[in-house]
């Protein structure tokens, strides 16, 4: 069949929306219509050429929502008109990282993941009869794609694929930080380093779990109202204080319970962690740090008590936690509506490219 | 009344036996006759004068063990003739930090343990009238010692005192690290870096809980015999292999389940985290680096999964877990005999110091 889709022919180019060849879906796969997907910046790191995994020409995108349209052979657990969420991170329920319990990071199908090749180490995408690369497992850039189905999170059918997109990875994975990774108590306090959409999502989870104090900290204070909205109670601007870590131990009687960096800047990280309590202080790590950067601390911060630990798709299983976040959406104890900023047809997606370059969206996404 | 002390007048110089003034107990606190006393690497650190809260003139000492003489008002807990192990980490069950549940690191007299001081601020030891300091609350160099009550172990009155005195700090620091810190549970795989009497220690107890693989990392290759008899099934010595931290991650299938660093070198530190399995290795630090000296790793580490922890007094709650530790060397579930390499009369203290120095004991204890 044709699909259009938004190609990535190489690093550094505006995506070009072209038609492409799509085979069916083969042995444990799924065909999937994609109605909905965001514009991530893992995309746009992609995109940019610094992904030293980058693989081009590729269909680029993995935050999407859509429907099945058809099944490959022994496909059991979704079927014909499910509505679906496809995972980067998928759940086979069967690997030895699945079955520790101790992780979402299911690995039964990363080595050709990371190839942007499907599980039988061949892509489904093509054109001219020329093979075009998959990405992150997902490739939600186009209007149809093919997916194994320990890929697929099956979800309630009358959740909003234009909202629902975005727990394909950013609501998922600031949520699902603070729920699977921290599974955070009620009365905690919390510091979260960086309030764009995965700190925000932080916070609305921090708060739906009974967190007392959410101390938000950035640059930005243009961000303050919205992070309130969504559940911070202070906010600390890095530029109007001396020392950011004292000004959070000061507000939280000793440190932090919790603290969550989501930027990727390793300074921030250290902070972080220094200014959890001492004795049970928790920081998770959920920013991607750019190549090479290294976080550094003196042992003691450790040996006091504090931990340091990090967080990838908010700890979540795909197909078991994903469809969780979707209920709670819908059942009103989490926001995501305010934070699609702007809505897109595929072709105008390089503009939700420009819209993040300039740091004027929180999320876009593309309708199809 | 009188009692005899190795006194440490200043950094650097050898220690010197002195007949001290000794203040009876105060509200609150415990006379105890120390019967035993291990010379411990933090008592060298401190005396050496590389400590930057070290004071003088003190009475050094943390790893006693001994019988209660007298108590004075209030006291409840413990009575005369019960056989006990001071605590430098108290347990005072009513500070934030006790109530926490989370850490064993009570704060509640801290402020006057650190100046050398009893909790009412006071010094119990002089000398012609002028004070001499207490030590981490302890002061073991002393034949008699008052300390508060929230620091005083009572433990079965058959445990010999010569074993039982390096429960006070090596053993729990060891053995807690793996039972009360990382609370490892049977089938786990473990690597140990540094195998004196705290990696020996870890190895015991990582045995006791029913750990699978016990790996041990040394360049010394004459700690590989004692090591194997404490439990230790695989020796790596790093100067054999080109990589330890691939090297162990071979024997492991991917990586150690925990890690321990029981040796105070940030280097180590780094592989003791990278040597553990993505998605669910714990790495603890326990030794003590240098004033100054950074850890450092790239956040990839921690955001696939791993976590960096510390343990402090094997994260034993002082009066309600050493007594255990105490309980499981008396039934023989754990080994200290052997760990004894050197018994010392007080006035040869100072040859305990030279034998650490040299590298060559274990444990040096004092018999009184």
């Amino acid at each position: 069949m044709k699909t259009r889709a938004a190609v990535a022919w190489k690093a550094g180019q505006p995506l070009s929306i072209e038609t492409l060849d799509l085979a069916g879906p083969r042995v444990g796969e799924v065909l999937i219509e994609v109605k909905a997907t965001g514009i991530c910046h893992t995309d746009y790191y992609t995109l940019s050429g610094a992904d030293p995994e980058g693989i081009f020409p590729a269909v680029l995108g993995h935050e999407g929502a859509g429907v099945v349209v058809d099944v490959g052979p022994g496909v059991t657990t979704v079927r014909k008109d499910d509505h679906v969420i496809p995972l980067y991170t998928p759940e086979c329920r069967q690997c030895k990282f699945c079955l520790s319990r101790k992780t979402n990071l299911c690995q039964l199908i990363r080595g050709t993941q990371g190839k942007g090749l499907m599980p039988d180490a061949s892509s489904r995408f093509s054109l001219d009869g020329k093979p075009v690369f998959h990405y992150m497992g997902t490739s939600t850039f186009s209007n149809y794609i093919v997916v194994p189905e320990i890929a697929v999170a099956k979800v309630r059918p009358d959740a909003p694929f234009d909202k629902i997109c975005y727990i394909g990875c950013g609501v998922t994975t600031g949520v699902g930080a603070v729920i699977f990774t921290a599974r955070m108590e009620a009365g905690a306090t919390v510091a979260v380093f960086g309030l764009g959409g995965i700190g925000l999502n932080v916070i609305q989870a921090a708060k739906m779990v009974g967190a007392d104090k959410i101390i938000g900290i950035d640059i930005n204070p243009g961000r303050e109202a919205m992070a309130r909205q969504f559940g911070m109670t202070h906010f600390i601007n890095p530029k109007a204080v001396d020392n950011v870590v004292d000004a959070i131990v000061q507000l939280t009687d000793g440190g932090a319970d919790y603290s969550f960096e989501c930027v990727g800047n390793t300074q921030l990280m250290r902070q972080a962690l220094e200014c959890t309590h001492k004795g049970w202080g928790r920081s998770i790590i959920i920013g991607v740090a750019e190549a090479g950067a290294e976080i550094s601390t003196r042992p003691f911060q450790l040996v006091t008590g504090r931990k340091w630990e990090g967080s990838a798709f908010g700890g979540a299983r795909g197909r078991t936690d994903v469809p969780k976040i979707v209920d709670w959406y819908m059942e009103g104890k989490l926001r995501i509506d305010e934070l699609i900023t702007h809505r897109l047809k595929l072709e105008d997606i390089n503009e939700g490219f420009d819209l993040m370059k300039r740091g004027e969206s929180i999320r876009s996404v593309v309708m199809y």
